[in-house]
């Protein structure tokens, strides 16, 4: 019997004909990317655009010829998808991405390594043990520190979360993996600021501790935790016969960019033997360069960090890492596999599968290799440096402009402003007008309650022109309200 | 003040110099992966291979030339990967992939839509949300019937165990993601069968149940669910006062490929109003083949199905979906945050992190699309229907041999098989050798504890010589032991 029937048209080979066939398959994917320069998003409404995809047949009997497929893969999705690459894509932490990232992506795919055994990913393994060490050193974490890559940085703190459960329930000689969770589980707290990510209370909620567990402490008009608020909801907890499990510092809050005094968080988490995690998935990357690392001071303390490279490392989805400072808090998770991981493979092998919550996984971290020795560090941090200085310069235009304001001088990569006289209505009326026209796709959020407006600079490529030009366009539209 | 330095060279653009700069870094990628034909990996050990990672420095202060790195990457680590597409890598469920999906994995990289909110990504959703459509179509779910993107196998399996969870919760009129678990919850029970995936225990023990919730249901010696078990373990729970909250087919299973009598298990779970959950991530592509679609009845009576499009549908890691019968379920999850998914968007607008556990979320449905529709349904059915055929072969000539044993007749794509008179410490030697010196990459697991040796085949382009050539090289080593 030989082969199935067309199946060798298909399957990516790794000889002459079969890397002739990837090539042109990949330059035809390249060229259906072409678009004019013409803003963040085409104009058309949700509606068009669900009609426009349901003339799609997902799956024809007879396949359609893979030109055609790409072309219209162009016309009908990348071109009305947003461009995270325009000066006027400022509402997500939504990075455009970079070439020698993109271009692993497709050798990712092509070799598709699966990263939970040696056996299925035996150089892959050792590239990603090597890049978590790297990034534990650059931390400034003992030599024990290592990590797992995960999807995204929901998973790295929802594993972060896992571990600190685990680690409470330890001292409890409870293994809650096993057993689940121990009657005084109910008393268990995880504290986190008011400015925290979202996916605290998700892990929370996660892991049958509800989202009613997580504590939010003040934070001041920066954003950061207030360490007086800290102490006080300590103080209450110990009164109170509440345990505190785990403390979240905030590096980088999705919205003021405000970064948690973590030295203070450090001494109180040790303190009261509470797991300190570092959620710093937005300003991690801060560490690449000389002038903005010394912000991120206490880092180095942590139980845990997680850095999502697809944020301010500009790799392609999906991209995060969570970091341990002792790679054998892993062993807090571990289960003995009979298909996988069984512990009697060849010496030195190692299966990643027993540090994650995934099983089958893609080898996220070529690329980020990839990347980070092609841009160098040096690049890479006047990269950051310049978002930041961006940030500062959309701030002092907005500061100075009659008719917005400034929710909080910006700390990292993003400007929270609002507009004086302006109802939560207006604001919402701006964006969403400048979204459905598609000039700019602009953020909106709530800080303490009202209403604001959010630039987001993740774009190395904008220039100070682009955001006099941002300033104005959200102004113009004020005035038409 | 200009945009930062060298940022030209590296951020993906659209306009025709950024599409050439693509396209030219693409080819040097693919030429990166070039390889003899040398079987399905190297010989390499794993502490050389160890030393020849450490040698790359993951982040220099200068960046080095793109070609440098991707050609080091291929001397490095792709030559020392496993391949995928060999006849020999026949160890786990780990395909070889398919030049539509590899060639968009690259389009997906460069356009980096992120799936979480509809102003990152408002054709991709509409994308995501058409092709789960589709999905519950093809599986005989009511129209009601959507489902989202995951990363894994194990994610889509927390994720039903996360809405089963809530469900059981949402009873006692408990919203458990809130609150955490209910006093009562100690009696919650999840019953699979024994040779389930073990991300069913994975997700009881993240869910805080521990996986002393699972409770394993007896399989006869083809690996499915035996029923009267079912029945028996049911009614001692009834006794006991336990109450079973899901009950989890397995639509393959990860070693014998077996198939539980999903429509018997249907009819017990809506009995004891447990939440009916398949994990079809092996077999579910069987729908596609008019031949084999018909192992699957019952499953259109599924609350959730689990399928991976990262094994037999041939898609580069990760690439995964939830189905749920009612879109509804998925309110069970939903939060409402300050800057995603606020509720008050242009009409029309669905963000779809409301539905998942991610947040950032890669747009791996553009892949399954762009795959499907150039190989088309009868392609990918004679591609399953080979596969199918290369196990049954495997298992004749097993059969058929002096030495070896079959452990179950192969029901999809694996063959299970052991040898007469060898130890469990014989096989692994077998099994460790021939993937030490490179050639073969087979699999090893325990049934019914007892070692046992593994062929899956996921290659489209292996043929019975191959097979021949697999088994003769086994009972060669078995020889020589």
């Amino acid at each position: 019997m030989n082969h199935a029937n067309d199946s060798q048209d298909f399957v990516v080979t790794f000889d002459s004909e079969g890397l002739e066939t990837l090539a042109s398959a990949a330059a035809a994917a390249i060229e259906s990317l072409r678009r004019p320069a013409s803003g963040p998003r085409s104009n058309v409404t949700p509606s068009e655009l669900h009609q426009l995809v349901r003339t799609l047949d997902v799956c024809p009997d007879d396949g359609v010829d893979l030109n055609t497929v790409l072309t219209e893969m162009g016309s009908i999705v990348w071109s009305h998808g947003v461009v995270a690459s325009d000066p006027a894509t400022v509402a997500h932490l939504h990075p455009p991405t970079l070439v020698p990232a993109v271009v692993t992506e497709l050798a990712i795919a092509a070799t598709n390594q699966s990263m939970d055994s040696w056996d299925q990913s035996p150089a892959a393994t050792e590239v990603e043990l090597h890049l978590m060490r790297w990034l534990a050193t650059l931390m400034g974490l003992p030599e024990s520190g290592s990590g797992v890559m995960t999807s995204g940085g929901t998973a790295s703190n929802v594993l972060a979360m896992t571990l600190a459960r685990s680690w409470a329930a330890k001292s409890l000689d409870v293994d809650v993996l096993k057993t689940g969770l121990p009657r005084g589980a109910a008393q268990w707290r995880i504290l986190c600021s008011d400015q925290a990510h979202f996916s605290v209370q998700r892990a929370a909620a996660q892991l049958g501790l509800g989202r009613d567990a997580v504590t939010t402490v003040e934070t001041s008009s920066s954003g950061a935790m207030d360490v007086r608020a800290l102490d006080r909801v300590l103080d209450e907890m110990t009164h109170s016969g509440l345990r505190p499990i785990a403390l979240v510092g905030t590096a980088g809050t999705t919205d003021l960019g405000a970064i948690d005094p973590l030295r203070d968080l450090a001494e109180r988490a040790r303190r009261h033997d509470a797991w300190f995690h570092v959620d710093a998935a937005v300003a991690g990357a801060f560490m690449l360069s000389d002038r903005l690392a010394r912000v991120l001071s206490g880092l180095e303390l942590a139980d845990s960090v997680t850095i999502d490279f697809h944020k301010l490392w500009w790799q392609p989805f999906n991209a995060s890492a969570l970091v341990v400072r002792d790679v054998e808090r892993f062993d807090l998770l571990r289960v003995k596999s009979d298909y996988l991981d069984r512990g009697d493979e060849l010496e030195g092998v190692v299966n990643l599968v027993g540090r994650s919550l995934d099983t089958s996984r893609r080898f996220d971290a070529a690329k980020v290799v990839a990347t980070l020795r092609t841009v160098g560090r040096l690049a890479m941090a006047e990269m950051l440096e310049h978002l930041v200085e961006l940030s500062r310069y959309a701030g002092s235009r907005i500061e100075s402009h009659p008719q917005l304001e400034l929710v909080a001088p910006p700390a990292s990569v993003t400007c929270v402003f609002s507009a004086r006289d302006a109802t939560d209505e207006d604001l919402r009326h701006i964006q969403q007008r400048l979204l459905a026209r598609g000039e700019m796709v602009l953020g909106r959020t709530r800080i303490k309650d009202r209403a604001a407006l959010k630039f987001t600079f993740m774009n190395p490529l904008t220039t100070t022109d682009d955001v006099d030009r941002l300033v104005d366009l959200v102004a113009s539209e004020l005035s038409a309200l």
